[in-house]
């Protein structure tokens, strides 16, 4: 807003990526206003407003509002940037020979399902990466293009490569089950928090959910409890 | 939007429970109006042109948006109308000895935990009440303000109850494991629907998470795999 990041103003003395870091800008003006005010919400002068470019600078870089909102969530799903590990993690669950190797001498605090979980739960936890987290995860709930977008990206990036490496019976249902467990997580532990899961500390969360997801990925589905498991 | 259905038109002649039918007509416009287009991208004009009466009777009879809102989700979270099997369900959960129990003997297809699952997935199921269901998920995730009010009618009609008759360590805990278990595996079924959840008959969807719903109440909570329990 301030009058000096009008474009235009000082062409002259442009940096050559001056316009990668404007781009760049209006990213993360996006993000910010499309978490506060949801897709429908935010509007191109908003975002314009809040990078402090003219409106005419959020077309030349995205063309429309939609643009720059599935650049949102294309970046922000983009595997590399959301799970790093995420090739170590899948070489983790194609190694691992069935759900009772993991923990079964009680010295591992979990299989590669309890470290799927930690890993997404990590960048949730960062204060840097939860705002565009929640842009995508709300947005994807509020409407179907959004939905749709999300299914995609989520689905290439992550399901997929997931399904692929899962060494059980139907995998692409155990990677569908693992990623329902997290949806919920992350509902009530960061879009619509509910105590106690909130306040948990994540070795809690991970000790609590963990199990779970390393029997989706790699146990007996729909199992029952084999007899003489300890109850309540 | 026809036009004897403006109000005022025929005082005289509305039978007694007249405003108490046009209060609800005006509230399932609302709800098909939520659903299709969210809170913000609704209007009281909108929702009163759909609702065939003058915008002035949607604030007679609720005063604002915003009530008109929170009257949907509330009847939609009224417990007795998401769930009338709900206290016979609760029963159960309370006169569960174990986690044990209800699977051991291989004859019963699941515990408490797989019965409150396909109660509420039967609602959802349901094409006359997944319209409200999904305005009031979305909605949650959506902003803020809805995120408070379904926290407190979930949390006052649902968890509560379920967690005071618990009887297990950790109540409160168990019942947010549980919705959040159910949180997710509605969102992957129905709300951004990917399969091959979103596909699967009901009964293979309660025997895949009933288990886990099941372990969630009534099992060892954060509990490792007993050794011998059978991998993939």
């Amino acid at each position: 807003m301030a009058r000096h990041d009008v474009p235009g103003d000082r062409p002259a003395e442009q940096p050559p990526d001056a316009g990668r870091d404007r781009r760049e800008l209006i990213r993360l003006a996006a993000v910010e206003l499309f978490a506060r005010h949801g897709y429908r919400g935010t509007t191109v002068r908003a975002i314009a407003e809040r990078a402090g470019v003219d409106p005419a600078l959020v077309m030349y870089h995205y063309g429309s509002k939609e643009n720059v909102f599935s650049t949102v969530i294309r970046e922000t799903m983009r595997a590399e940037e959301l799970l790093p590990e995420l090739p170590r993690l899948l070489d983790e669950v194609a190694d691992t020979d069935s759900a009772d190797d993991p923990a079964a001498d009680g010295t591992c605090p979990g299989g590669p399902g309890s470290r799927l979980l930690r890993g997404f739960l990590t960048r949730w936890e960062d204060a840097a990466t939860r705002p565009s987290l929640l842009v995508v995860f709300r947005s994807a709930m509020e409407h179907p293009e959004a939905s749709q977008l999300f299914r995609e990206v989520a689905g290439g990036e992550l399901l997929l490569p997931l399904a692929r490496r899962i060494p059980a019976p139907d995998p692409e249902l155990r990677a569908a089950l693992v990623a329902s467990l997290l949806v919920g997580l992350v509902t009530g532990r960061y879009v619509v928090p509910i105590e106690p899961l909130a306040g948990m500390e994540l070795d809690t969360v991970v000790g609590l959910y963990g199990p779970y997801a390393d029997d989706m990925l790699l146990g007996r589905l729909g199992g029952s409890p084999p007899p003489g498991r300890p109850g309540a």
